[in-house]
């Protein structure tokens, strides 16, 4: 039985390949430090928890509205709005399972068939996969590795844009670069959008997710607000990743497209996990308060780890859970000339997993560096100290 | 901002509207009874609320296997295969948020653009959307009124098939009609779909809600195994509409496909709602079992009332919780000659507010007979006894 042409055209996460090789050598009776999963190890706050069994004690396991409950999106719309300074109402709240479902929403509901889509490249690969699944041509823009972190390519990236490109792909606080634009940097990303008319999904999963400074948000620049889709999740704020629970948060042309959407592919979130959104959002922020400083922990750890290793180069994020260091004088030195190598080797030598730049999008021509990508949000700081100063003896020993 | 030219192939559920209009009514002050909603106001048996608990408390709040558990796979492809005389392994099952996005996924990984897809009319109408939003032609076959139900016209259903027809949408124990095909006429359906190399998908959301008798699937007639997609659900068995927990089981192909697609969709369904479901099979079945027999005792006194009104007819199905009465001659003595009117003027003269067969797909050519739709799954008996006899006396007086 033959199965439709369009599913060649969808790509999916490889990351998961890594997590299938760590879990063998795990079984094989070997310790494993999972720096590949962007998923956290720490518990839900007790109060989300504790509203969601309120909600199933009151009844509410039935149908809900496809666009959510009411009580989410006016929470959702001004807790989202008030940190942007933006004026949003609940009619611009989407709900979702999860934050990743507004990317394919987003792009079903802009592009048409043969329109092109820029994406960040490297970048979460469903943005890719979604543009050219929905018949997009998908067009990868680049960033430089800088003192201070990553810096998008500009002048290629407008050099990219055809009078077919529709949208613009904005992951601002980046997975799994770790880096944050300047504000020139957004407003440049504005200015294309408006000249070009474009709409902009601005992928914001890790706008709260920052140890100093303050997030700001491209929907709020001049011209935006009416272009912008915000990408918002409950995923890493709360530790709520295996609870699917996000928002798409744009226009209400835009927003009413993504509720019927939802009507169509699952009727609703589930109905109590909602509730729990709402505990989230207007209740006790103690829990994310300490989930951050965990994180802050964390990343100090893993940071201070890395950079001790001779030739590898490594930006300091202040947002997001991820460091992604240049590794190609360190696999130069070791003789590896290809990451996967590199990547099985650290696993079966050290016990250190993680995923690479080839998990983020396909390289792009001209690239010569070589970067890999640790996420710190699944280990505790001793976990972190042990297996990255194994790291460091191995690739020493070298 | 312009949006996609997709989204004008995009149908909805029109029920909305009446699920609007009935609390419209009811906001200024009304008793409302709710005939109109596919719901259920039973409680989650306890024991699957405290399954999920007890995942939470270990911690089961991360992200998954995008098919699923590995115990609700097991669980799902025992109990399934069990019922239906079917060898199903974990690699058949797809777990999904809702039993709602099976279809979708179906016609994506079967169905090209210019394709046609068969499809039940009147029937569930994300059948119809789904079909014509991903480029396919939608086919509709039909029913006819029997003493004990209704039967498909295979003649009709036959004569619509192209050289293009690559599927058929086959719902037995049907929604909104309530029926069930006889071993014939289920034999007919499979000796269509071998004829024309068609994969099927089998809708079976109310295989196991039946009052008696025994329920069987076209999947385990010779020759169909390979060739269809079950869709399965907790929400009815369980009364678990607002957790959205279901499946895909079918051949490994496509469930594969499937999977790929719940990657780019929403990476997984809620962690701890897969766990609270491999208790709900594997667990104590007093729940079900209860939800049933309640279920029994409102279709009784629902059918009970409806029988008693002149000229209404209405068969006794033995599953779902729907009815689907012919009211022809009813609307014809009171005057009324569209059934959006004559709902409207039942909700508003006796707060009985139900859809109608509009609500279930386009009326077909030479239609002249008048429908709607009761579901009794969400009103207690009282409740029931009150609004029908209420609604009998109103059609008694015109």
């Amino acid at each position: 039985m033959a199965l439709a042409e369009r599913l060649s055209n969808l790509g999916t996460e490889t990351a998961f390949a890594v997590s299938l090789a760590a879990a063998d050598w795990a079984s094989k009776g070997n310790r494993v430090y999972p720096f590949h999963l962007g998923d956290i190890n720490l518990p839900t706050p007790a109060n989300v928890v504790a509203a969601m069994d309120r909600a199933i004690a009151e009844g509410k396991t039935g149908y809900c509205a496809a666009a959510g409950i009411a009580p989410l999106r006016e929470a959702l719309a001004a807790d989202v709005g008030s940190r942007r300074g933006l004026p949003y109402s609940p009619a611009n709240v989407v709900v979702q399972p999860g934050g990743k479902p507004v990317i394919g929403k987003f792009i079903q509901s802009v592009m048409n068939p043969g329109d092109s889509v820029l994406y960040p490249n490297p970048g979460y690969p469903i943005y890719e996969s979604m543009i050219e699944y929905y018949g997009g041509e998908a067009l990868a823009y680049r960033y430089h590795q800088t003192d201070k972190g990553f810096a998008i390519d500009l002048d290629h990236l407008r050099s990219r844009i055809t009078p077919r490109t529709r949208a613009i792909v904005y992951n601002n606080l980046q997975n799994p670069l770790g880096c944050e634009s300047t504000p020139d940097e957004m407003q440049a990303i504005a200015d294309i959008a408006i000249e070009h008319d474009l709409w902009v999904l601005a992928d914001e999963a890790y706008y709260e997710m920052r140890y100093s400074g303050e997030s700001t948000s491209i929907a709020a620049l001049p011209g935006m607000y009416d272009r912008t889709v915000i990408l918002y999740t409950f995923s890493k704020k709360f530790a709520m990743t295996g609870w699917r629970l996000g928002a798409a948060i744009g226009p209400t042309a835009i927003a009413e497209s993504i509720a019927k959407l939802n009507t169509n592919d699952e009727s609703c979130t589930t109905h109590f996990v909602q509730a729990a959104g709402v505990e989230g959002i207007t209740g006790s922020q103690d829990g994310p308060k300490a989930i951050l400083a965990e994180l802050q922990r964390r990343r100090d750890a893993a940071w201070g780890e890395l950079v001790q290793i001779d030739g590898l180069v490594c930006p300091k994020p202040e947002s997001t859970f991820y460091l992604f260091p240049k590794v190609t004088d360190v696999m130069a030195r070791m003789g590896f000339s290809d990451l996967a190598s590199f990547a099985t080797a650290a696993l079966h030598n050290t016990g250190v997993s993680f995923c690479t730049r080839l998990h983020f999008g396909r390289p792009q021509p001209g690239e010569t560096e070589f970067f890999v990508r640790f996420a710190y949000s699944g280990l505790s700081v001793d976990d972190i100290h042990e297996g990255l100063s194994g790291l460091r003896r191995w690739i020493e020993s070298a």
